[in-house]
């Protein structure tokens, strides 16, 4: 199992629509072989902060997510909307171990 | 829903002993009312860094956590293991917002 999270800090005149393209991208995520989450959280204390996290089975998996319709259509889309580029960081699962706590 | 993330800088010599504590906490925590995901992350690049992926069904719930046996001990006990103090960060969730996809 591998873990991406990416945080990413948007423009806040954009903060509407950076939504509504991060959740048509989850949408279609959650569909890909190999994934098991791919949650969208936004920080309470600035709502012009979000994170990613991103689940795959393996690291292929992961790396294919990248290479699909809908991930290259959001960055293209949200491109303009960041105050600052993005950060991803690729992270070993320590715990829960089962894979069954994945899904 | 509520998602907290902590990241947590570990000191190199104590990485091992720090990964045995934090599994122990993982254990309970997955146990307490109203939590829905306790997941510990390690950096890839840098084992050093790790990232706690906590999600609760209410703010009560996450908010109770804090005040655990398995919290307080590994609180006390992780202290002289951080090689800086952690950051935590309290989220919303964008999506899933279907409950089923967090247990």
């Amino acid at each position: 199992m591998i873990v991406a999270t990416v945080e990413i800090h948007v423009r806040e005149d954009k903060i509407d629509e950076f939504i509504k393209i991060i959740v048509d991208n989850h949408r279609e995520s959650v569909k890909e072989p190999g994934n098991l989450r791919f949650d969208v959280l936004q920080s309470i204390e600035d709502p012009s902060r979000f994170t990613l996290y991103e689940a795959y089975e393996t690291e292929e998996a992961s790396a294919a997510h990248k290479k699909t319709p809908h991930y290259l259509k959001w960055r293209e889309l949200a491109e303009n909307m960041m105050a600052k580029p993005r950060k991803g960081t690729a992270h070993r699962v320590i715990a829960p171990q089962e894979k069954s706590m994945w899904r």
